[in-house]
């Protein structure tokens, strides 16, 4: 995947955590995502389409989300309080919308999110567009950044760089 | 939420399963979701974004998505083959499509799809859209189309347009 798509969730995630929850994020190496056996208990998916399209997922271990609403809300409620999701969706709505802006000259829309709360499941994107799993670490615990988009076909946008019919 | 948007699922899954999996389905009466305690196994979510913002997500238990899966491709596989989440993904991706093809007027992005697997867990799409459920039942087993989608307010459309940077 094209790095100028990786290096903005970067940004975008220490920016979003530090001013939004005074949380430094601390980022280990960018890897491919060889196979759907990673899972988490809660994850939060927005999808993107226009000059972008695919999807973007944050995901985190139970304690480690709990811990992250907490901060974000200023009290403690269990993940099956509407709230919960609400504000895990808001999170990953600000990754992904400042991520985005970052995409220059690219007209993306991204959808609402959409948060999945359950142990142990996975979340695939699709075998034909590869995912970047991004691990962060932070002292409310680990998560992950799975992103899996790519540019749209050149006869939609017009890119001179056409994929071959 | 306008019936305007649900009446175009409940004949686009019809039309989707039919076609592709010579399968009849017969609806019960849509409701609208009043919590999160609804469960599913495998559920595919597509975002939509543009005139009509919001998700679509097609939830089943596993026994029915794996029957489901074995008369769309043609062998039974197991939920953990990639080919799996991909046949699911392209089941929503089709009903989704075929739905916004109905929305007379709305231009209308739909994102790739995401498939989560994991027994049990739970698909909420943000307490500010209301959700309608449509169960749907099958030969296969029952499935649900949960539709949480409103149409764009253009003055608070937030993240959710496009934006060209």
């Amino acid at each position: 995947m094209d790095p100028r798509y990786i290096t903005p969730f970067i940004a975008s995630i220490q920016n979003v955590f530090s001013t939004m929850l005074q949380l430094p994020v601390s980022i280990d190496e960018p890897r491919l995502k060889q196979d759907n056996r990673a899972t988490y208990d809660v994850s939060a998916i927005i999808g993107m389409s226009g000059d972008v399209t695919g999807n973007v997922v944050l995901s985190f271990p139970a304690d480690t989300a709990q811990r992250l609403v907490a901060l974000f809300i200023g009290e403690d409620i269990s993940t099956d309080n509407p709230d919960f999701a609400d504000a895990i969706g808001e999170l990953v709505n600000m990754v992904a919308g400042n991520a985005k802006a970052d995409f220059s000259g690219k007209a993306v829309s991204i959808s609402c999110p959409s948060v999945i709360i359950g142990q142990h499941h996975a979340v695939s994107s699709g075998s034909d567009t590869p995912c970047v799993i991004i691990p962060c670490q932070t002292d409310c615990g680990e998560l992950a950044i799975e992103i899996a988009i790519r540019e749209t076909n050149a006869a939609s946008t017009g890119d001179s760089t056409a994929q071959a019919a």
